[in-house]
């Protein structure tokens, strides 16, 4: 239960639509669904803004629609990542709704119907090499399913620097932007001196020999000379999407 | 020169206060200086929103005064990190309006007045343990030189796990939130999880053995299984401070 | 050959029921039996309360029936970890006693009929994750071939910090706890802060990037800031449930 | 407040010799100490056995006579770890009745009386070599302010191999056994390999070149053969010391 | 051409059964051979004892062939390491001659009839677990290879600690000793306790987790705190076995 | 377009064959090409001398063949690297004029006839063993395709140390030269010790073990004693082929 | 004695100048000089290029004079480097007539006169910061030291992105171009994209946290997606001059 | 104890000089003295051919004391290693026949008269450069303690090439030679490519930046492509020394 439906329940209770009765019954709802080897936090969205996110690596097919059902039951629009193409497979007979994208590897399931406004802010993705495709993928349908506007500029490595200024002004009025990069990792330090917004770095495992996987990106972002770069985890493009539209929706959202 | 400044000098252009010629003068002014072996950015301000910090390791006096001359001439308030006593004693002689707080190892310079104000938003400091204090103090001044509003919260790191809840009414409202802990670094995820904003996580060096100088907590916060954190480089205070700071200030900033 | 059947022989030779060379006969069997490649150790359940626990990675199928032959004519129920589904499946027609556990991997052979009883204490088991659960499973089979009563808490990691808090009487009179995580780690240093008993923390190669198979969370739990978690190997549900176990008989075991 | 104290509480209100109101506002105590920098976790004890221990690395001496002082107003016995020499000197000019052991860089401040008991078991602590001795000594200071029975035995490391064997009688009854060891760190093996109890396993940062800082020690006692071995951080003696004597104190304390 | 051969040519010379053309001729012969991607160097026995051995990873069977032929043309036994199961295959119908050693991985080829004989010493080949044949295997080939005398002691590592004293007068006599060991890699450190010859340490990758692959045992050796022990690279049971047979057959060599 | 390229349209300028509007059609084409996930890089060859190489792992054979088609209509010379077996044999169904280098895994096609002349210079290549021989072959394509002379020298590693000598005749002229090892990485500082001009070493992941995948050679080549010797990544034969083919051009380019 | 002298005796002894005697006495001068524990290689610069530079760090005054001496007898210019401010102060009372750069830690004692000509080229070297000048200045030394000229552009990092480009001008024309730079070390790949000459990126140790002593900048350098980057080692302020130095030397010397 | 004074022993008792009494006085001493935080060897002469060698670091003088004392009352010759000149200044005025050799930073006691014959074989050191000198003497001083002959070659590193070759003939009839190298640590490769003994190869901490405090040397070592190298710690002269020494000794003692 997030905070608008606090508040739309509050109102009812307040306008005479709802009995003090049913008000209690609503909110005595359990915090947690505990489901065997599963503990779905119900209470996520109340606290943080947005309901939890399904982390799908070595979880059974099983356990994912046991999970997937929980959140529908419960009204939230589903993001799950790290989705194999095998599982997603076996998941669409039993969830034949849900929306596969086979780069990101995410799975989604459209519940409610929240529009994108332009009051939750704008996050522009940026990726220095073709090859991050896929993790800047993730991201954006993260973005994406936190309904703020997102858009994708791609392959402006610092390797052709003169491509990434001919694209300056589609950064324009973005609150947070995601860089998504591998090999040496220093396109986040660039975009940084560009622009007065904070950049996600994200460090892919793009490249090979010393670039151990990703950690050469890694530090190179965490050392990064400018100052408003902050930095999330290998590959982890689901992550660089949230804290870039937590920033963004964040902006405008009380207001 | 910042955006403010740019748009005041729009202004009286067009309100006559400014002939085209002054105006022309004072955008003209070079975006850099070059002083022997520094290149300041005098346009930072303008690009990111704020003027240049000054890293001060392995710099020496000298350097030091002809960067914070140059600024102070732009007009620009100062805030220089990584400075030992020693070298705060002897630019005070030469600068006796430089405040030196000896804890974050920060100087600062006043120079125009910029009001903090809640159009500004707000920033929460949370540090697992007493030992994290330095490096809390250095984001502390940092977001204050942002002038953007700063409260700190001390001690409550997971082995006291009542001391955090206890306090979670001092977060409501904060824009973002920065948690600075060292040994396993395993606040800022316990935080992520109680708030609906971002969290950037600084990892300290305070413990010892396998700590390896902070990357347990780095490695602890990167891996963060809350959604909501970013992390920034071992004992960076400041870039916490600063990536908080700007996630504040861009939230009201524009509206 | 155990205290207790060492006892027992005691017993008899004063009894009468067995002679002077019957008894010396047994007691002087070998300590170890060399088959090959393989020198199993006989004493080990005499010396440290337990037979020797089969490692099954790297052994052929035939060495595993030779060994498990072994223990068997020695009258020891029989643990063997890390055993693959394809030599489970081969063990089968030679052993068929033998009970695989597919998701813990583990392979049982129940020869004589200690009882649990209350008397051998008990340990709990918390999982961070759903994804987490095969390295619990390889702890749960190994505190439940020791005799001691083991229960299981799942998913209740710290990005939902009130699930923990909510089952906390499920822990109440454990004598050990094994806590499994992935990630950063985090949950160990969070159950320390509220329990009187020692916490075995057993980091998991769950997560990504990083994670660096484990050792973030490795290093997390090492350094943890609660006084009274130690750590195993990665991945070592084994290990986690046998000195958990330990603690949990040796409480009772001399009373 | 530890659950001895509840426990004398709660007979004094049945016994009435304690009102309704006084019982309610012994209780009603706040459970931390928020002093400045410091917050102070005053309900340690009743959740897990025993006060919270100083870890005195990074904190100033204004610092440490705050917590020590808010202890003993507590009526808790004070351990502090990781106290150099200097701050020792200064202390004591204030606190006169606190106890310097130097090799260990630990304080103890004795306010109350409990007694050492064998109820609450005994502790072996074994160390490789001569040069592992000041950690040593840190755990067994922990364990002595534990009010549990300890033992020391020194310098039986593998490259003797027949030192050990020699003392092995020294370890029958022991509830648990630290073990502290730097170099390649395998004496903890072979411990674990003669007894019958959990072997905590202390890497140090003994040793120069390839041991880097006491990796390799604590690589070796993670990766031990030996099935009853749980680890430590390097150096921790403190830690060490605590896991052994809540194992220890845990065996007989409820019977 | 060995220093054998070399003696022998003189002999031959001197005694009249070489004239001095034949002598320059078979001396002159090229010391390489330019094999297209290879370069055999056919001086090796002369410099060090014994012809260059193939490490077949990464090379062609074509390449395989034309270097085993080349050896063979020279006179040399041959012996080839990191053969796999598929290449061997391949190799006999060309070379029906060779033979293939499935858990060493080894071919070896024999050409000409040197014999053991007690001059050439004697090597001792220890393993800690059963996981650790397939290295045992190769450095027991490689001895053999050699000429030196060698046998082999299975599966006696610490956590059985009366295994390996129950067979230390197998190890009388023998020159040096290859201690084969993964996981903590405590072994080499216990044997060098024991014996007055040089000790080669092998670490293996058998393990798991925080093994690294092998560097746990491998620091462990390094660091081992016994005087004689050296050691070689992970898995490396070839050169395990060429240090120890060297130091064997040098024994006597020159005697 | 490259230099070559600016000063015939100049001259065709000044010449009066090229009209100034046909002149500045065609310089002021973009500078870059965007593709959909590829931001093309068509000012490559006027900045660095060279149009961009294609770096093929990670992207699909859709993407390869729209970048190379982009590069045919500019009118270069394609080279790509890091293309599997596979993805080559789909693509020559597309562009049959596509050579590929199978143990390089290199595809190039041929736009223009620009020929090798002795004015470009001369790199040598040389491998310390046979097993890095594919590395070798990636660096020879790139100095081909950069229209320098190139030759080869293999397996003259310094286990044979007679074998570098006998061809030092080889790199006499060489203007630089690539030197290919793994293992312990050692011959860089051999042949920079013999040679007057710069060696570019290429660490390559051939061994085991400790080797980690290249590290012990890219470690052992950045530590070179000889004062001549630059790095590049590991297994980067590319890298070290153009960086070599770039100093040999250079060298007489503008004479 | 290098090449320019060997020459020069060819034509002495052609041109009767020289007696074949006295050609022979020059030419058969040892190669080597064996003082002690130094055995100085005098056959470098005829090999190499130039004569051996002396790496400062370890060796003792008494050592370094005895060095210089020997240097200075075969008529080289001296070049030292890692040369402390304590030893440079006792050398000089030996030698006055060396000069002792502070920054740098070099030492220099010109004995012949060569002049630096345009004949053999150019190097530019650039800076990510100021803190990196002691780095940059060991560079410039040692190209001044090679008879190459050599120009510096100071602070150019990239959260300042248009300081780059407004100095690209003073690049023209340069052979070779050494960037030196800490922290993520992304400034070498920003330059490789600009310039057709090869960029020797040199990593240095400023920064903190996670710039792990140099190695973030070291990866990020050596996994740059500009293909014209290679890499010497952190804080190699010598190798970056002198591979460099050579690229440009050897650009024009043969012709 | 060691063998020789047994067997003498044993011919005293068979020969009458002894009565059966006094032989089993002598025998029956004890295998280890209990000093304290000391628990010395007695038996490792007759176990490992000699006594126990004292590592300094971390022990105080009184404890060195105790120990040297133990040791010259049971006749053995004294070595200890990591002595700093403090120490050694404090240690002679109690035991003013000690020998403090500064460069090395070993103590020696001479006690009884064991001469050098040529019958204990000899070992020849090697450095690659002259910063390696302090750990070369420190296995020097270790063979010449073992009564093994020793000859030493200074500072033929890989970079002058031509050195090593021209000093071969010092090598001819060394039964082990110990190479002693920091930086990329490639000698061990090169000089076992010339002999045909085993080389002990021993890495130093020479270098900087990524030469890892040794590590690059180390891993250079451990991946040597000489079948004959085995690897020490870093920096460790002694065991270098020891381990070459056992083989020169053990060559022709039992002859």
């Amino acid at each position: 239960m997030n905070k608008q439906q606090l508040k739309l329940l509050g109102q009812q209770l307040l306008g005479g639509q709802l009995s003090l009765d049913a008000f209690a019954r609503q909110l005595s709802q359990p915090q947690s669904a505990v489901l065997g080897e599963v503990t779905l936090d119900l209470d996520r969205a109340r606290r943080c803004g947005f309901p939890e996110v399904v982390y799908g690596e070595g979880k059974s097919v099983e356990t994912l629609i046991k999970i997937f059902q929980s959140l529908i039951d419960e009204d939230c629009n589903v993001l799950a990542t790290r989705i194999s193409a095998e599982k997603a497979a076996e998941l669409s007979t039993t969830l034949p709704q849900a929306t596969y994208n086979k780069l990101a590897r995410t799975i989604r399931i459209r519940v409610n119907d929240d529009q994108h406004t332009a009051d939750f802010g704008r996050v522009a993705i940026i990726t220095a090499g073709t090859s991050d495709l896929p993790v800047a993928e993730e991201a954006r349908e993260t973005v994406d399913w936190m309904g703020v506007q997102v858009s994708v500029i791609h392959d402006v490595g610092v390797a052709g620097p003169h491509r990434l200024p001919a694209r300056l002004s589609e950064l324009e009025g973005a609150d947070a932007i995601v860089v998504v990069a591998g090999m040496e990792g220093a396109l986040p330090s660039v975009v940084g001196g560009y622009v007065d917004c904070p950049v996600i770095a994200v460090p892919t495992s793009v490249g090979y020999g010393a670039n151990f996987g990703g950690i050469a990106a890694l530090l190179g972002m965490l050392n990064s000379c400018a100052s408003n770069v902050a930095v999330v985890n290998i590959d982890a493009g689901f992550k660089g999407g949230y804290v870039a539209g937590m920033i963004a929706k964040g902006k405008r959202v009380d207001s």
